[in-house]
């Protein structure tokens, strides 16, 4: 392999001939090798190009950068956002912990690539731009690694995870509406229970999601705040006079969301409170979604040995071994989406907890635990709601066996023949597998007219939706 | 001991001849020998006392309840309010995941007391309540303890989380302003870094707990939501037209707090999404809490071998074998509080993630879990303020030592000599053990009366506050 | 209420008269209001009680204390383990993060008690021990707070934990061989699989079990190693030599466990590794026990819409409404206590993680979540043994006719002709409601007699056990 | 692109022309677009083709396979070995919860690979080997995944794991010998105490880690068992004679590690517990590890203002704003490391506890969880150990200043004037800002030629290591 000769405050690095980036972000690849190459999210990467053309816009408007260097760097960022440079960005989440390796990574492919767009050549020992004192003008790590990571989370929560949520909620409101009608048997600790209707069953579920995304736009009002002004501890040394709200202003207007600068920027770059808050909203989505689809995954369970209520779409073989098994394969991919995130909310926690001073170093691992929940909350959510949600349809026949064999329908009689009284019904019925009514006739406790009056499993699911 | 004889649906049961419990608490006791006795939250158990009371208030309205036993439900409820019926409540967390029991638990201690303040006996065979069909009318143990959950919770919260929290975030605003003039040398890394001012520190720390009870509140508005009225499945099923609305309401004016009835009772009973949500809520402000008291301990390290720039009280002798030894056991007794609440949040999402069909039946773990970490918090915030926050001194000496020291005030001279060069001085003051004055100067990049116009530690905390 | 006053090195304090306890004791009462009152587990007082009775021996023997000292102290640790002075420990886990004030608790406890066996008085100015000189001899909180850590978990663990696991196991291995003989359809992804017999399925949870003791007794094997000799920082200063050796053969015969001293101090004070494994192992266990309680409790599920393949002990009525309810409340308590061990987990890895220097400062949470875990796991599996596990039955004619129901059967044709044709009888089956033999012949693959000779289901369970 | 059509027991599918996997394969990456592609680990994919391979060598063995196919299906398996289909694998861990379609995966580029390398094409409608019936002969997903996972763990922990572990260890036990006698401050509570050595310290963090070594070593003997032979349920169904035995071995032989099959094999299928152990143990690591990292970063803080007791190798510039800075980088990537640890523990012990019947299905995220922890804690102990650790040098004059300093020498009065008299004089020194020594004789409790044979800081660092 070539390479060219790079240099930065500590000396000189050898760096691949045709590669964009410079000494420190080699530096970096050669000193963490930990786990696999550039598995830093490249939506920090991206939300780098955001910053970086709005911090070049900024420092132009105040006068602090010429508008050529401006166009320049804002020229490099919308490459980068095409995607088009995600090669030139190789580090790892395992390097420094302030990112600063990253957002050095991200100032060199920026000077580098537009020193070349300028017509320049990477061998070139004089570049138009120098990564730190232009591309990273008015800025340190320690502000902008903490606002790409509110870029990209924002972005993606916006982008991934409340459409898959919104969309599979959707998805369960109609098919509670569709089923509205449908009674069937409810189930408490695992045994059989009063009535209720299907449609009832299902909007309990959308009610978890719409809760559940209430709970993440909640918590978005914390990742709006951007902490870029701040530079290294916060008191927004070497920035020029209303950069911060002008930097946070023209990143709102670039990515079309309603950013704007933290009111306290040592807290913004001590603390990472704001992504725990996210990640806990992930992860609170995360134990709504368990629940739905362990009991979509039981209530299909079968097909001749299970409870069975309801048949989900077939999608794949389900078994290498067993001919003809179909079973309930994305309930199964979304609850290991949720144990995944709820893993990953103590690794952001642990990380969040663990800050020192003016500046917590654990700001990669927890983008990108964050992003990984956002992302695969949203994703799982497509594929589930897809792939099995709208298909649900009811098992009519085992609904109407498990309703008309309930003993829980005793629950009707209470307010007429008192709570000890049907109980005694029950149990009767229970230990001589006999119907309620036969053994409420028997007991004499009433006829089988009242019975029939009183035991009716459609007048039993109320009037509460 | 002295026995009496109490039955339920099962049979007879032996009852110690003076507890007010019946037979299916007496069952609990025995069948669920886990840990210690007792160990359901008192919260919980003095919340059913203001449901109880309020259904048979709702009751009577509706017209289902005579007055007289309502009166005699509110009675018994009040008495359990005062506490002076506390140790008639002996069942354990670790019993069935609905919380069955303690409700049983409460109807019969409300019927028996009743009957016994209404001039009856404990050892009478009739009595003038039935713990079922009076006490527990138009509930179920599906729907009120979820409700007695929401009430301990928000009662907790507002009573003792929040304000521990506010508390301490006062002292520590007060503290920002009191130490708004001092500059200090800022840490990024733990490594020396650019100044900022000690108020500016601590303006952070009260920024972030500022940030946790705005977090808290969030997850109020879910708590504020009770399950009652939907009964077994949440269908409402054998409650008055109108009851659930009814009772939150009278709820709402017995705890003077702002309940309301949940939506949809089929989410209230199945999942417990809104204490997972305060769970992590408490958790997001127990990471906070660990930095700030982080940063307390290791800002006031020493006396001799530390970091040392803050002077925290003195409480206790720190050592058995050192003499003299005092030690920052305030923040140690906070986080510890707050390793504790990162792990109930888990606890409590694993329970929360495990419901099925109509019920989740880790009600008494998820409710344990969130009171506890709700009462942890509040009352380690008022002890950390009360015997360390709010005597929090700054040690001017040392402040001044690292501040003149630190190598870190070179960044101002970015912006007249850039970014490399500065970073020159930097090094060879730290390789030949200089000041950056003296090394500055020696390299010719300036003149000792730039270096005098140009570092200027007081002008390097900036505008930010 | 009456005082006396008591001092220590920071000057006088006001202390109920007729308590034992002292000075420091009553400093850290008042200045750490968290959480009820004296929740530091007693055990961690006991284990006190035995460390300071061989610290007394182990000094006499050395020569350093006298032997009426000795006696007297030993005869007050004698009274701790009866449980007579329970009273006198009134302190919170929330205190100093190195359990300072508990061992002082016991310092002073003990000096007094003493004092008082010896013939003296409370009110005494002089006492006939001191709490640092003589009952602390060549102890320092730092080495004698994790060695009691380390006896109460160790015993906790070999009187609870292991007994209450080892006695469900053998209960699982009897019913495994009660039902060896009882073929049941398998379910896999809960479908329908292949069969087995209930025995086999019993025996996998027994498997789990011992697996999980297993990892329980590698982890006792680092909490053997006791810290004390340790001293402050782990030079052992301040102690005689051979003293470090000489306690923990001191501990071992008292306690009759296996105590050793830890090879390397340093590690014994500055972390809890030993602890944090020792959750690890108790976590690993409950993640065992969640899946065995979850298995029976959906075995059992019914008793007419559910898969009721077992039937489980009736032992309270399960609900306040719903007259002859009966639910899995043993499971429910047992899962129940999984999830709180998962929680004390992290709790415990966080505070383990979390040591700087010479000491780890979170050992009362540590050790009271570990202390806690054992206690749970123990006592739940006694209760879910006693009250569950040995009254589970089959419910033959459920098991028998979803044997004979199942489609999975066919994958005994697999060998016979082959995975896809097996494949088509299946889904003609399900498709159109009839039996695999049915379908089998009408697709002209195999003849009825063939059906007979290849689909066995008791032939189908193997030979692995 | 250009496709050709497979099929399998549904029907068609497109599959694109050029790629070995079949119909099964292609239809869960249509079902499963859930985070980026082929995010299944690579080491399942390996471990894949030794199990199959070993699969077909005990079914030729044992007469249920032609040697010629055993031959094709091994060549194929070498192949993938190698890492040159590496390509061939698209899916993701967010499938199926038996990991089905990664089985089918490997069944169906091995079969067709083999009927390539055997003079086939891909567009052939008949194969030289089905990929059920021959490649997946004897086997079932059920029992391949976990063995798969198995043997990647395994792996994994010999390869990465251990001995990263190991050469950090071996690092610092060098270094403790080397710091063996530098006298130096200890530090308790992050504040002042009595002294130890360099090495003393050092040695502890050694002893961490070798702990951590041995209980991940008792943690592979459970990953040792392999459920290869127990099929679809555990019962060994459609497996020849001994085959279990025999595919154990055959692994053990082409892999040189000692796996054996499982004692139990529905234990095997239906939990994860051995992983669930395996992360715990790794999770014990990332414990101690973080604790060591934290120490090496708070030794090294500095230069001018923190505690500055040992110097870390410079590797990169620390700061884009701040010249000249240097952190504390490899103890951050190592810390983070130990976060992320942590949180995957949570996401393995929440899948291993939500096992059903015979079958966990959260095999792929159970799997993926581990071997990233495995890797990571690996990778970053070399990393940490070659770029940071061997360079650990002691600051000698840093370390002199604070011992000299240090009050908690007085500690060794306390056998000469007890420990009350010597607290006064520590007082009083902190107090007045005096040496011990002045204070010592100012109080009249020794002279000062006392002092200087009492307390002697090198005499205090004891005889334990």
């Amino acid at each position: 392999m070539e390479y060219r000769i790079e240099h930065d405050t500590m000396g000189e690095v050898k760096v691949p001939a045709e590669k964009y980036w410079g000494a420190q972000t080699e530096r970096s690849r050669n000193n963490f090798k930990i786990g696999p190459e550039a598995s830093m999210p490249i939506e920090i990467i991206h939300a780098f190009a955001y910053l970086k053309k709005a911090a070049a816009m900024a420092n132009a408007d105040l006068g602090v950068l010429s508008p050529e260097k401006k166009d320049l760097i804002a020229k490099a960022c919308d490459e980068i956002l095409t995607g088009s440079l995600d090669d030139q960005f190789p580090l790892v989440i395992w390097q420094t912990g302030s990112g600063t390796q990253s957002n050095m990574n991200a100032n060199e492919v920026i000077a580098n690539r537009a020193h070349v767009l300028n017509g320049g050549s990477l061998a070139d020992d004089k570049k138009v731009l120098h990564p730190n004192d232009d591309v990273n003008k008015s800025q340190s790590s320690n502000d902008t690694f903490p606002t790409a990571m509110h870029i990209a989370t924002y972005k993606q929560v916006m982008e991934v995870t409340i459409p898959g949520l919104t969309l599979l909620r959707d998805t369960l409101t109609q098919k509670a509406e569709e089923f509205a009608s449908i009674t069937k048997t409810g189930r408490t600790h695992f045994m059989d229970a009063t009535p209720l209707t299907l449609g009832q069953e299902f909007s309990g579920y959308a009610q978890q999601i719409t809760n559940s995304i209430k709970a993440i736009k909640n918590a978005l009002e914390a990742v709006r705040e951007l902490a870029l002004g701040g530079t290294a501890v916060g008191t927004g040394l070497n920035t020029p006079k209303g950069y911060d709200f002008l930097v946070a202003k023209h990143i709102a207007t670039l990515t079309g969301l309603p950013f704007i600068t933290a009111p306290n920027k040592f807290e913004a770059l001590a603390a990472h409170d704001a992504m725990v808050e996210m990640s806990g909203a992930l992860k609170r989505a995360a134990v709504s979604l368990m629940k739905v689809a362990n009991d979509i995954r039981m209530l299909s369970s079968g097909p001749r040995c299970g409870i069975g209520e309801i048949i989900i779409p077939d999608n794949e073989p389900g078994s290498s071994i067993m001919p003809g098994k179909v079973n309930p394969t994305q309930p199964e991919a979304l609850t290991m989406v949720c144990a995944q995130v709820m893993g990953n909310d103590v690794a952001v926690s642990v990380g969040g907890a663990t800050g020192h001073f003016e500046l917590n170093v654990f700001k990669p691992v927890i983008a990108a635990n964050v992003l990984q929940s956002a992302r695969l909350i949203g994703d799982a959510c497509v594929s589930f709601t897809n792939n099995c949600a709208v298909g649900i349809q009811p098992n009519l026949p085992e609904i109407k066996k498990h309703l008309e064999n309930s003993l829980m329908l005793v629950t009707a009689l209470n307010p007429h023949i008192g709570y000890e009284n049907a109980a005694k019904i029950a149990k009767k019925a229970h230990k001589e597998n006999k119907t309620l009514r036969e053994a409420a006739v028997e007991l004499g406790l009433l006829t089988s007219e009242q019975f029939t009056e009183w035991v009716k499993p459609e007048a039993m699911v109320g009037s509460l939706k």
